[in-house]
């Protein structure tokens, strides 16, 4: 941590600070400037301190110079994490999709749905069961009985589930029917919900605030690490801007500075990034150009009539024509798409 | 809802909308124009019809024309909503103002802030016994021990309290204590616990998301509304901008907005808003004369010492002033802050 | 400035930076840290070395110490500037007020708006002759036969004039008629046309970039005052947010920002910033009680005729309303809004 | 146009605004809704009636429903444009590059990197003669001088020139060197200078304003189509958001919205959007996925020696190793990479 001090600071000021640096445990090492002086503060300096010393007399600014998270952090952890979702693996390398419609409706659409999706090589199932929604009078999802819709779509296809937690209370029950847990943008710093993910024993999606910047995005991650939950999976979801022609900003650049910044997997949303279906396959395209690990692709076997979010779904044939490109363009970075569900079963099996 | 079709659609484009429109059970209305068509809907739209139109063939936008907020509406309800809280009322034109730390610490320190802020004329005292923090590493709060805190400050004073809920668990303890239930900028979309407060019989302070529209945030209020609690008090704490001089940037132009689109009662957190604490009495007086209802600021008698946003914090002494300026303020405005708490009691008793 | 280094940065990678420092004639600062190094530079640093610094092999990032701008700064001029326009003064505690409409139009309706405006106690007149517009389609203003028609509105009234010029090409005929030169948001940034005020000996006014930082604007203000020219206002005029409900927002904590910051003079433009007539009010009032130094405001006889921007210009009527709300505000303030225009020049005729 | 009434609008308010519509030339059309009446109106509506009608007495909203550019729309010209600058078409289908330094520094360096970049596959030289600098105290470009430099190192090498022009002024010199003239974010909305550039019968290089939707960028395009220069390409170069780990956000999402609503061909600039070198490439390769018709890149022989922006710029083997990626993946995408300029040339002289 450095400590600027005003230009019109006096030497008392300067004293003051250095003894309540020393009063807290830490060094200080005290630098004069030609305008000012700085003060370097040296230990396991924690956030709050800057706030702390920022309200002193004679402090201009206060400047922190290690990351604030650290289990999240590539300095802590070097290599890449790896997520396993049975014979899934997020982060190896190898990209993974997602896929499925908004929100759940009939278990007979959703099993169409998951056939499609598999046989363009999906190899997750979205589906949301619980649904945040902006107006109260939209429609909320279906509860445990999409949970049950969601489930007996994998028993027929094989795909694991990925599906949206919004309430510390549901976490239990989502647990029990989903393969990874998803937090949804808007819950990003629901910490309370944070906390008990970080506590399940099984991987959590994290979605990106629309707000948040990638620092506290990866703060958030540590609130689940730190609960010794390692398997957490980022995704970009879209930032909020001035633009106004799409529903989102989908940030591209944060996803080589996660790489830098994190050994976390992160994969791309480009159906809630950009909100028009005609938007989603060049946005996902762009995501994978980028580096990421995965795509998140909402599919609904007749968007027009879908209970959400149908103007940004692709049919399934849109969906097949698009893994194709997504196939092409991995393969030619070298990062190839995993192979699929059925055959990553087998390779387990046999292994 | 407006359909606005494409310059190239075609008459049978046209036609499939206006006959799905009235499958709907809706009325449509076409209007031919020099470029292009356009359909009115009319009948009550509800907000998943945008999309579900926007995604259909010939189509080029749909516009809602309708608010999809309701109960928060001022075309709903005129006049202007009053919200009790022991004696203190809230959007009855005489400004009210919450003061306190942004953390609840010791019993003693609470005690010694409440007394300084009554004598200054707060009306509520304001204190964080669950904390929202970005990092999890950060204080986070003393739980039920800082609501008892609290509750021992009001018993000596007589300030209600207002507090933060952050887990829709913990509404059920809170509400025990507080006097305000508090919902976080954080949490504006935790649709979970905007439920939960929704059943609660008490009042709510609403602040509102830093990436959150007007309408979205009236359309978290109208989540508790439409649970039948209506002593909702919306509070503007900033947004978040490309500015990074301060830490949010207040949207004084929010005050004048909601005041004509909604009945609710609006406050200004100037603390929050700017994150330094000299930054706090020009915004608060600004928020004053821009028509808000009430302020709430962070008042702790050691910043330097306090256990979260020291930095914003004012002294005891500079509430006290800042408490004379904006009597004086409001008092020219022609809406004067509302008497002392001892006072607004003996009113009440009396009456 | 202070070099963070990354926590595996090498001891040759730290010494290839000390030398580096050493060979551009500064002098260097080496500081151990827990987890990583930093290196402070000493002497006069100028903006480039942190680019040319980060991109070194070993760095994490650098970080600024001084502040980038120097004649704009408070910390090298400590008492407020007062620009002087004929008998007016701005920036002195006495609160100034421009007003006028858009675009000039007829000189008709200009010298019925010069006169409106100065009875309800406007200090300048403003207008624009050459428009800033979006669209090549919309009208663009009179340009020389505008700027003749604010004289003739100036030969009538005594006000002196505030107008746009938006090409470094027109400088010289603006600076014969007009007697603050405005450079318009959309400008902020045009170096050329700074260069050109800079050059020109007479006050500008100069909005902020609807996406400039405070530090960007003070450093467009830093052109200016950098050609000898000292007598530069600032006008805070709304920044480009995610809100759609305004046309901008306000950023009202950018008032007591620039007072710490500068010794310039601040005025507020609540037309622009709001871009609605009836929020011109309650915002004109908040940038009052936030501290500026003037205010800017559109006025129109007869708005829904106007050439441009009708929308967000007051009435006479409305105008005059304000002005007594101002006052009112002001002098309870403590900052009295500055006596009629007439007053003024008879003050300093007999002085 | 849809004029939106107030739930409260009265029949004469209406009435009212009806004839001012048939007053001004158009045609109205009334729709009663549940909750309020709409007036659709008929005709070439130009921008100012929103403003114009917004104002009236009883409307809430006025909605536009025709776009507001027009040469630059796809509606009114379908088939993509194709610039021709030399030998090179930008526009065609071919991906092309353009590459160099920020800011032009010696002769010597010039050539040097002129002859990096094309053995690279570059098909353009850029480089700044004239530049844009936040700061009055920045390396501002050597002027003309560093126009004959650009001169010079096309002679040598055969690539054609782009370079940036700021100054309505400078039009006349900056066209006679180069070969493409580009206009710079911050000047994006400078409307003199796109008048003039508007007029000069060369190609423009149109890049986004930080702060500009889509909508206004392609208004600025159309100030330079409305003079009859119908070789405009735009350049997505990042916008400003909230996020400050990068420099700028470089907005993804908007290559395949221009691709929808324009022919004008785009290209994309991670260099500036991004600010950081090693960011550069993957935000390259993600511009090309979503379409871009082209890149440009700083590179520079040694970037802590640049004059400005050396942290952004690519060492010559960096963009080699780039320009592989970006041949793969292009081809890949059946977009394949511009052969190189010296083909080009013998394809132009043998056709």
């Amino acid at each position: 941590m450095i400590i600027v001090m005003k230009t019109e600071a006096t030497e008392a000021q300067v004293l003051t600070i250095q003894k309540h640096i020393r009063e807290l445990g830490f060094k200080d090492h005290l630098i004069k400037g030609v305008e000012r002086s700085v003060i370097a503060v040296l230990g396991a300096v924690y956030p709050e301190l800057i706030d702390e010393f920022a309200a002193l007399d004679g402090v201009d600014s206060v400047v922190r110079v290690s990351k604030p998270f650290k289990l999240a952090s590539r300095e802590v952890k070097e290599d890449d994490t790896v997520v396993k979702v049975g014979p899934v693996e997020i982060g190896s390398g190898r990209l993974v999709t997602m896929a499925g419609p908004c929100s759940v409706d009939t278990e007979e659409n959703m099993i169409e749905t998951a056939r499609a999706v598999k046989a363009a090589g999906a190899h997750l199932l979205r589906g949301g069961a619980f649904k945040p929604r902006t107006s109260p009078y939209a429609f909320r999802g279906h509860g445990e009985k999409g949970l049950k819709i969601l489930a007996a779509a994998r028993a027929e296809t094989g795909l694991p589930i990925v599906t949206e937690v919004m309430d510390a209370r549901d976490v239990e029950v989502v647990a029990r029917f989903a393969d990874i847990l998803q937090i949804g943008s808007r819950n990003m710093q629901n910490f309370a919900l944070l906390d008990e993910v970080g506590k399940a024993h099984m991987p959590v999606l994290l979605k990106r605030g629309m707000w948040a910047t990638i620092e506290e995005w990866l703060l958030a991650a540590e609130y689940i690490l730190s609960h010794g939950n390692r398997d957490v999976i980022l995704c970009e979801r879209g930032i909020r801007t001035h633009e106004t022609a799409t529903r989102f900003t989908f940030d591209v650049n944060a996803i080589p500075v996660i790489k830098r910044l994190s050994h976390l997997p992160i994969i791309g949303d480009p159906s809630h990034a950009t909100g028009k279906w005609y938007l989603v396959p060049p946005i996902a395209l762009s995501a994978v150009a980028a580096g990421v690990d995965g795509l998140i692709i909402e599919v609904h076997p007749n968007p027009d009539q879908a209970l959400s979010d149908g103007a940004q779904s692709l049919t399934p044939a849109n969906f097949e024509k698009l893994m194709d490109q997504v196939r092409t363009l991995a393969e030619a970075m070298g990062r190839p798409v995993a192979p699929p569900i059925d055959e990553l079963e087998k390779a387990v099996k046999t292994s």
